[in-house]
């Protein structure tokens, strides 16, 4: 039985799309980008922020949430909106991404996964099952089918094993899933590594088994964008028009733009936060790095046409001041910058596609960040 | 020559004053709290929180501005209002204290106090004359005296040997100051220790020199309460009932409260930031610690009655588990109420009173912190 479809698409502009997809919390505009809260919480950044922003939509992760402070815990404190007072939809992953890289003694067999905690060391199992019912536990909007994730470059029968048994997964996900709350969704994972026909067959097999919609995952692992991107180009294709794709873990301003004019529709990075808290802002003329001693004395902002307030306000100078001194403050600052230049990045390209205007607004965009950052002072 | 006068005592209560402090950026309502922004930025609190919390005053140290990013720059950069966007009164202190209790290789002589950078090994040399030129250079509106504050318990001997040296740098402090910003003010600092005539002398020396206002210093700084209280106790009535009195790094809300009893009128302390950082909450009903386990399943806010909405809005269980994941929003979140309950505290001494009712007032909120945090759940 097929899955109801929650997407609605609105424009499209070569392979770009824009949309809009429904959940239990609310409506995601597409092509969204989800900025990444791991444990419940947007470090450095308040909610309002994050929503002020412009976010739609927030990632949590299920690998951290189900160890700490444990799903059926959140559960009986009414789900991850209410824990965290987040209001609007939250996408989970499956965990199963950060078992295979912050697990310890992890062991992979046809059931699930097996690990040790990265925290206390506690045996915990994982399985397709467990992972849909933490995800229902936890209030997802959209939940994630648990898949192997495998690291690039990787062997074919490497990539293939993994792949299929993601498949497997794939399907007993989907049969869990039955139970879930009414109105969220399941997404399906494309698996396949750099390889094109076991992409093909994963797709392939995932639209046969029916997802409200598909992630492509198993990218920005290690290889070149050039790959990445090539990738897409053989995966995008495969995909049902009418579904929402969701590229896992991408990424820069440049793939995010990249990907979409390859046909998808959701993004989630934890850039936009770490960076920030590396000293590094992104803007429209490219990335700005505030540690650099040039805007020790500089007292313009990092960029004065932006729409977000503390991008237009604080002096490169303090900031520069407060990265070099630790103060978190610093660090608060810059992570609100990037999600909001990563929000603004998102709604100017919903904005091209729906005018038509999408692959101009990539190369302004391309040329804005070439030129670098503003010039300095005179 | 005597310095003009920009307190206006409003209500006295006993001897608890309510008043204003008209600096250049603005009124300071009396008794005030001064949240501590050491270098130039409130550790995990924006600025906007701050000031909604109802804070008129914040304190920024000279000592570690001086070293970084140094006094010369911000006052380049339009002084710290501008550099840091906190639009309001700033207290400076002198630099003494942390001079005293950071730097290395430090050299008291009658001169001033030589010294490393604690950052990187620089040699400084911090005099009276030096220490208001660098709080200039900041835009100080309220300036202190270079002081030498000695820990307590220590001998006569040395406290009267600090004392004296403090009243000599005192006058050289009054006479570098003649050239600073126009409504800026510069606050002499009783020194003493727990010796009362030696606080007597050191009073009157400061008074025949002749200051906007007057700071107690060198309390809190390892004694008992009661020493302190005794000192206060001793102290506040020999200063000048029209000019304003500043108890320096005081205190738990306890402190504060006896304080005003005794006729102090301004406060700082990291205590609300540095506590928010370890997971501890100043409530109504006395401090919380939110890493006790108690709070992991209450969905409970610290305070539903509190009129800031982080202390009203965030669950204890998610708050104790941001504190327990060691997020930085925790630290955040609790940062801001702990500011926020301090303001609230000083808005109800000060109207207090204002009604006449200031004893009944510190009766109840004791009363209230003895009473403990809101009984568990049934």
């Amino acid at each position: 039985m097929s899955l109801p479809n929650h997407f609605r698409l609105q424009a499209t502009d070569g392979a770009a799309r824009a949309g809009a997809l429904t959940t239990p919390h609310g409506v995601v505009r597409t092509p969204a980008f989800m900025p990444v809260g791991t444990l419940g919480a947007m470090k450095g950044v308040h909610w309002r922020e994050v929503r002020d922003a412009g976010a739609d939509i927030v990632l949590a992760n299920t690998y951290h949430l189900m160890l700490r402070p444990g799903a059926e815990r959140i559960a009986a404190l009414g789900g991850l909106q209410k824990f965290t007072t987040w209001p609007g939809p939250i996408l989970t992953d499956s965990g199963g991404f950060q078992v295979m890289s912050l697990a310890q003694l992890r062991k992979v067999t046809e059931e699930g996964v097996a690990f040790r905690s990265h925290i206390d060391g506690a045996s915990v199992d994982l399985s397709p099952e467990r992972a849909i019912e933490v995800q229902r536990l936890l209030g997802s909007d959209i939940a994630m089918q648990l898949d192997e994730c495998v690291r690039l470059p990787a062997g074919r029968d490497e990539i293939a094993r993994a792949m299929e048994l993601s498949l497997r997964w794939a399907a007993r996900s989907r049969r869990a899933f039955e139970i879930a709350t009414p109105g969220a969704m399941l997404f399906g994972i494309v698996q396949g590594g750099d390889v094109p026909d076991l992409r093909h067959h994963s797709a392939a097999g995932l639209i046969d088994i029916g997802f409200h919609g598909y992630a492509i995952g198993g990218l920005a692992v290690g290889e070149p964008q050039a790959v990445m991107l090539a990738m897409l180009e053989e995966t995008a294709p495969l995909l049902p028009t009418e579904r929402p794709r969701y590229l896992m873990g991408v990424g820069t301003p440049e793939d995010i733009l990249e990907a979409v004019g390859r046909g998808i529709d959701m993004f989630d990075c934890v850039l936009p936060t770490r960076n920030g808290r590396h000293g590094l802002a992104f803007t429209r003329r490219g990335p700005v790095n505030l540690r650099n001693a040039r805007h020790a004395e500089d007292p313009r902002p990092l960029d004065d046409e932006s729409p977000w307030p503390a991008t237009r306000t604080y002096a490169r100078a303090y900031l520069h001041h407060l990265v070099k001194a630790n103060e978190t403050l610093g660090a608060m600052l810059l992570s609100e910058i990037n999600i909001a230049y990563y929000q603004s990045l998102m709604a100017g390209i919903r904005a091209a596609i729906a005018a038509g205007t999408f692959t101009s607004f990539r190369d302004a965009a391309r040329e804005n960040w070439a030129r670098g950052d503003i010039a300095p002072r005179a």
